[in-house]
């Protein structure tokens, strides 16, 4: 047998170039696990068929809904259940991890410029 | 709607009074997110139909396989694919993350008394 890789989020933020652009670093159970930089304001959008967690390394994260807002700090999560609109707002550089599963795409329900294919890093 | 609900890992930690015992905090797409301590060797066990992420908050986690071994420490993490026999071994207190299938037991295909029925926190 080969011996799963360890892996170090760390080391994966630092090889990250670009703001909006989540890579995949884990693949498990349908899931994957990535990583991402986050800095100004997404765009509005929903996942129709998938929930979607965010744990923040560092930064604060900003996540608005239609009728309030959740902040994450760092070591804190939240799941945005499936169908529920959200825009993810970093006023600083934020560095976070997503669980989601293997289909879903960074915009959602919208296919726009921030859309982007998740590679693997 | 209910807004999601923040949810700080040092919190929950500074909940557990157990080792061992993992807790769940959050659930999503048929995953669950526990949190666990550890403090000690656990037992060989294997998880039939289920891939296992450990995400490393604080400490060291050796997680021992059959032909070698892994080791992580804060912000590290590594996923045990399913059948796959380990054991984790903790030489100090370790805080870590869990990500698994919601039918996943601690002991996987052991039976003893180690295995518990995670509970919410």
């Amino acid at each position: 047998m080969t011996l799963p890789k360890r892996v170090s989020l760390g080391e994966k933020f630092e090889q990250i170039t670009e703001h909006w652009s989540p890579k995949i670093v884990g693949a498990l159970n349908g899931q994957h696990v990535k990583v991402a930089t986050l800095l100004g304001e997404f765009c509005w959008h929903a996942h129709e068929h998938e929930d979607e967690m965010f744990l923040v390394v560092s930064g604060t994260l900003v996540i608005e809904f239609r009728d309030g807002e959740v902040s994450l700090g760092p070591g804190e999560f939240t799941i945005v259940p499936r169908g529920v609109e959200h825009r993810p707002v970093a006023r600083e550089e934020v560095r976070v991890v997503l669980f989601e599963p293997e289909a879903t795409l960074n915009t959602g329900d919208q296919q726009n410029a921030l859309t982007v294919d998740p590679d693997w890093l």
